[in-house]
């Protein structure tokens, strides 16, 4: 299986874990990363001492390629990005920010860019600022989602029908079927987050994980808007939101009520009440926890038998 | 190319023109049959006297297997399904509502039913109410939708995996791409509506489909959740909408500002800032009007050229 992605990453399979914040440390990413996909870190949860504690733990845990996500507002991100230079990482996937701010600066010390985007002004302003990949993720997808709310169904040929760069779909997809869907569509790549967030390597608490696989149909919503949208798991916290909604709460009052640690508190210190719990509509496609190679092989052996499949039809 | 879903029917192409208000009437449903789809006559828009001759008109513009959508909170439903039993019609779509009150009643009449759902609850309901088919509708199709807001990428798969019937997937979808990624899925066919509705053969107003060809990536929105979520074009129309949120409208208040004919204003009268404009996301790949039968093998050429690319991989 070649695409342009497996040729820029250098990767077997154009499967990416998504760089997931309290989900996605060392073990995760270097997992992927060993069994064919890319394996990325995701620093966004992450002071920056655990930043460069956590890159060094992935390439001692492996020689294969990897890579790190860097929210582009995170408050601390001249530190991330010195010490991504430093530790000498190769690829760096930027998200919720302008392209042209770090893009060059990147690309100079030899790391490829890759630009996630939720809508086509940023895809073709990503294009300008000369990356090297886009990630196009859907309004299905966990975590902060743009306000367009373009569906992966819509957003991957809107995309792929406006921009040149090699292009990976994200967003509803946890398995094989999604992916053969996503090629279908025109990408070259798929990442994967929700479905690498129940993993044993997963550095989220086992609530978290067991709150996925106990997630059904209509279990998540875009929400926060006001602030930055973004999905999450129905629970407490959610129903405290709505509330403050239907009291007509402004964005200071919602700022208020968000306060700060909610994500850690729920993702990572496994309070499923008072946490913020991110995660896409694809939970309600999952039903376990395994070890993310397990995950990654099932995807691709999932997209092979679909492909199969149509052939025969 | 074929599938429980063209037997189901005896058509040639798994392709359905979805029934709209304002735009599916005898000349765009008899294009679409003539072509080798199923094309369906959307009665929710018509008066009973207007549905038996659109029947009619249909009858005598093709041999073809043809339907009639019925969607089931529609006030004179008792006298819509007499006349669509008088005129002998062989294909009944039903949607927005309980899949238990009619299916039986029709299908005792030698009627095909199949249901309209958004989410897994009514998939299971509608297969035990013992409808012959279902349509699963994503998030970002046109018009009313569910509250659950599941995308076509997640919903579809979720249906796939839950229930045995025959299964036709919507929302999203407008050319051969997005088809395969529906079968891909689990999709055994499709159902296609924002793009037959910008077709010479629609009954909209000429306004209306310039409108969906002008329209974007981020020109609907689903709204008005209060009464029944509707995804619509941003007009003037959302923006007092989006006015009264802001000054806190209640349901009563909603539904005093969308008043009657809000639809009939925009999709048949052209009335492009006061109207109600419904379509789906995929509008934004819309660009040009063309014939309904111009479309289908655009969507079936679309669909091949997919699988090769595909295969070749």
């Amino acid at each position: 299986m070649r695409t342009r992605i497996t040729e820029l990453f250098q990767i077997k399979y154009p499967v990416v874990q998504a760089g997931m914040i309290w989900c996605s440390g060392w073990e995760l990413a270097s997992a992927v990363s060993n069994a064919g996909g890319l394996g990325l870190i995701g620093s966004g949860s992450m002071y920056p001492d655990i930043l460069r504690e956590q890159i060094r733990k992935c390439k001692a845990a492996t020689d294969k390629p990897f890579g790190v996500n860097v929210p582009l507002f995170y408050p601390d991100i001249d530190k991330h990005m010195a010490i991504i230079a430093e530790e000498e990482v190769k690829i760096v996937f930027t998200s919720a920010g302008n392209p042209l701010t770090w893009t060059k600066w990147l690309q100079e010390k030899g790391i490829t860019v890759v630009q996630v985007i939720s809508n086509l002004k940023f895809a073709k302003k990503s294009e300008d600022a000369g990356v090297d990949a886009l990630v196009a993720e859907g309004f299905e997808a966990g975590g902060h989602n743009g306000r367009e709310e373009t569906t992966t169904m819509c957003l991957i040929p809107m995309i792929r029908d406006a921009v040149q760069l090699p292009l990976i779909a994200a967003g509803g997809i946890g398995d094989g079927r999604a992916m053969a869907a996503a090629f279908c569509l025109g990408a070259e790549g798929v990442q994967v987050g929700s479905r690498f967030a129940a993993t044993l390597e997963s550095s989220a608490h086992q609530n978290f994980k067991n709150a996925i696989v106990d997630a059904g149909d209509g279990a998540t919503e875009l929400t926060l808007k006001e602030l930055t949208p973004v999905r999450l798991i129905k629970n407490h916290f959610y129903q405290e939101v709505q509330d403050a909604y239907k009291h007509h709460a402004d964005r200071d009052a919602l700022s208020e009520l968000l306060g700060h640690g909610r994500s850690k508190k729920g993702m990572f210190l496994g309070d499923l009440e008072e946490g913020e719990l991110e995660i896409g509509q694809v939970s309600a496609l999952i039903h376990d926890i395994k070890p993310a190679a397990e995950i990654l092989h099932e995807i691709v052996d999932g997209f092979e038998k679909t492909m199969q499949k149509l052939r025969q039809m």
